[in-house]
């Protein structure tokens, strides 16, 4: 199994550097007493494509030979990393081919095109998705660009918390006593735990995952990988299971996995909107509905969010619902 | 008429840099596409009150004497600019008091309750607003502080300008050609005349007005200010007219005012929170919605906008109802 290194994060970093935001941290002095702790948001979801799978992304696309370049890359997702791989591709001037089941939200396939990536369309089962993937790759001898369980991609999202870090410092006062970040397939997390381990081992690294899909929660008291099939939860981007590659880094970096409601992420998210007034996914509510639900665990800290992404259907608000 | 000087401006962001945020600058790539020009947002709707008047409000607060501060503030506004003179009023420790119609929005009074304002409430009308507001006033001694035509709120507005003009120059690149913010009674944008005019004069100021409340757009044509009784729009922060001191800046230094039906505002916001993803004001959409209506007016230009504030009901959004 290779495994990125932390110089891989800092070449992840310079390799990216031109493509990327370096998305601001914002605070709300409302949220801070709300939580009785000390909370930095670092926005990703202003991102140009929404979210922090942008990086990942843009790291794998610009670290091809010009050889493979010229065949492009290959993913199968119907998420952000779709749209972010879809958008490095188009700023590298290369093919990018996505399979995505039919039935995925007419707007996702639009983002996807909007950046110039190909979709073929399979069967909503993995089956169909596995084969028609296949398929798609052997006929255009794309680069497989996975959505999390890639050291490239791992590499490209560690560069987030590098990044924090350093505003952090830019910011002054003390530096971070924690960091929550959501957990799904386990990408940002593992990306977090490479940069952290190294650069700020005293930052305790927290994954914030929904209850209804917490196979990540599960794996780690387990001590191996539990992985569910379709779990069905508001937050849509944490829906995946842990692989090897990002098990290792959660398995020995992660100080603890907390979870929380269908009903506490929406209400967290809802406040999220409200007092720091920005646009994010269910997926990036998580840490602070785990915040506001653990307080003893967070009192008096300083604490680092990363909120992931910010690809909403404005016509159709979970707290519309209720 | 006493106005507002530049060193009073400088003044000014001395005094209130401790309590205000420096908001960040934001740009999306797609948003530029679709405008045919480059587009920067200046975010104060992530001040902490949620609005740019909490500039104006602590200039005046944080200016007062000591004396005069033992008696607080008073307004009367049923806005952003009440919330905001109680969180400067708060921050300072001193007494803030608010006449409102008891018809405001619940949400708006417990805002300002939240910061400690004293909410003493009319009927929702000129007489007895006048009324009731200088029985308070006789009452507390409270310090008035106008909305926007007070050389103390003006001066401060001000100040956003110059950290933006700072901020483009700390990301590089030429300078602005040209400023675009929304006008109601006009205190940001003859704030923003203050400053513009004598730190970056070959900036163009554009005022944004929606058509159905375009007292400003007929008073700049006109040459004199005519002020409309009660207008309806959805941009709710636009709807008082200009008053002496506001009507100064504006007939002096706006290059041109432009106006954007209720259909056009609705369709920027919800554009802006799709691809900037932010959560602002209807009122704040009107500068995007303006420059979307007069493509040849901007067109490969650089241009501010101005988002002014961020305080909306998140169960009703504009769209949802049509």
């Amino acid at each position: 199994m290779d495994l990125p290194t932390y110089q891989d994060m800092l070449d992840a970093h310079e390799r990216i550097k031109p493509h990327i935001n370096r998305t601001p941290v914002l605070q709300s002095a409302y949220l801070n007493e709300l939580a009785g702790a000390e909370l930095f948001f670092k926005c990703e979801n202003f991102q140009e494509p929404g979210a922090f799978k942008v990086r990942g992304a843009t790291n794998a696309v610009f670290g091809l030979s010009e050889e493979q370049a010229a065949k492009g890359v290959a993913t199968h997702s119907s998420g952000n990393h779709a749209s972010c791989l879809s958008y490095a591709a188009m700023r590298r001037g290369i093919p990018c081919n996505v399979v995505m089941p039919h039935t995925a939200p007419q707007a996702k396939k639009d983002t996807v095109r909007r950046y110039g990536g190909k979709i073929t369309e399979c069967e909503p089962s993995t089956t169909s998705r596995e084969a028609t993937f296949a398929k798609v790759q052997e006929e255009t001898g794309g680069d497989f660009v996975h959505p999390y369980n890639d050291p490239r991609v791992i590499a490209g999202q560690g560069t987030c918390s590098k990044e924090f870090v350093e505003q952090m410092e830019e910011i002054g006062g003390e530096a971070l006593d924690m960091m929550v970040a959501p957990i799904g397939g386990g990408g940002m997390i593992s990306g977090t735990c490479l940069t952290l381990s190294t650069l700020a081992p005293e930052i305790k690294i927290i994954a914030a995952e929904p209850e209804q899909a917490d196979d990540a929660y599960r794996s780690f008291k387990a001590g191996h990988i539990i992985a569910d099939d379709a779990p069905e939860t508001i937050a849509d981007g944490l829906k995946v299971p842990l692989k090897d590659r990002t098990w290792h880094f959660v398995s020995n970096h992660v100080s603890d996995i907390m979870t929380a409601s269908e009903e506490e992420i929406i209400d967290a998210m809802k406040i999220t909107w409200k007092y720091l007034r920005i646009v994010m996914e269910p997926s990036c509510a998580v840490p602070l509905a785990v915040i506001l639900k653990n307080k003893d665990a967070f009192a008096g800290k300083r604490v680092g969010v990363i909120v992931t992404g910010g690809n909403v259907d404005l016509d159709k608000l979970p707290w519309m619902a209720r």
